[in-house]
């Protein structure tokens, strides 16, 4: 089940972070000394993003053979101690990088009209969507890691 | 030492919080129609924030007995995981609400070119400092709740 669980978060991980560095969109209308052109290392939130999601996709992968010790000596508390605490400190990164893409995110759809932000997606709908998805796609990451945290927990002092 | 971290973590979320909610800057020029205001109420993040501050302060106030009870009774395995559980639930929403506030404070220091957000700072540097002192309390808390998990991970089996 742990490994099970961790498979899926690698996979949203990557998947978020493959979405997020992807998303890349070039207006078809251009002026003579400007293209309008919108892509993710427009924004240092989703540099962020990209780089904490391959961060956290690759511990997640770095993890899974600890994650079988655990599975074959079930009585050893170290390794599940050794994961519980790096799952924490993954999961808070992949938290603040999800969370503060999101709030990125929701200006780009919504603007703000007391700070005069226009919304930008009227202009980029490709481009929102995939960063709308990267968001979820991380949100789903964040999810599994605290089911991942919580049940190693539980798991610890039946041994 | 987990009940003095605890009373830490309690005064940064809740000083987080109220500094948050009580910035509100009015510019001293108006025009007919509209004076420029800006408070904590035009962003949603921040209110999100305020109320997820709100939300993990109090929390942090009612686990002081279960604290109490696990530095009284350091065998009884129950409620300290039932502390890990929540304190990883909450300290998720602290994180996600600092990591949310942080990328619009960035924002609103430097702006985005590429989008044609202006930084707003320049007019509301009162504002803008109190919402950067709101964000780095709200990051004290998340790494006191660190801390706090850890330690209650490496207590646990040693009973």
């Amino acid at each position: 089940m742990d490994f099970i669980l961790r498979l899926g978060a690698i996979a949203s991980a990557l998947g978020a972070a493959a979405t997020m560095a992807t998303s890349d969109e070039t207006l078809p209308f251009f002026t003579q000394f400007f293209q309008f052109e919108a892509s993710y290392d427009s924004f240092s939130t989703f540099q962020f993003f990209v780089i904490a999601m391959a961060f956290v996709g690759g511990y997640l992968v770095l993890s899974l053979p600890f994650s079988i010790v655990t599975i074959i000596r079930p009585h050893a508390a170290g390794p599940r101690l050794f994961l519980i605490i790096l799952d924490t400190v993954f999961m808070t990164l992949a938290t603040s990088s999800g969370a503060a893409a999101a709030a990125i995110v929701y200006m780009a759809h919504n603007g703000n009209q007391d700070a005069n932000w226009l919304a930008i997606c009227n202009q980029f709908g490709d481009f929102c969507q995939q960063i709308s998805g990267a968001v979820v796609a991380s949100f789903v990451a964040v999810v599994l890691l605290v089911l991942l945290i919580v049940m190693s927990a539980v798991a610890l002092p039946n041994h």
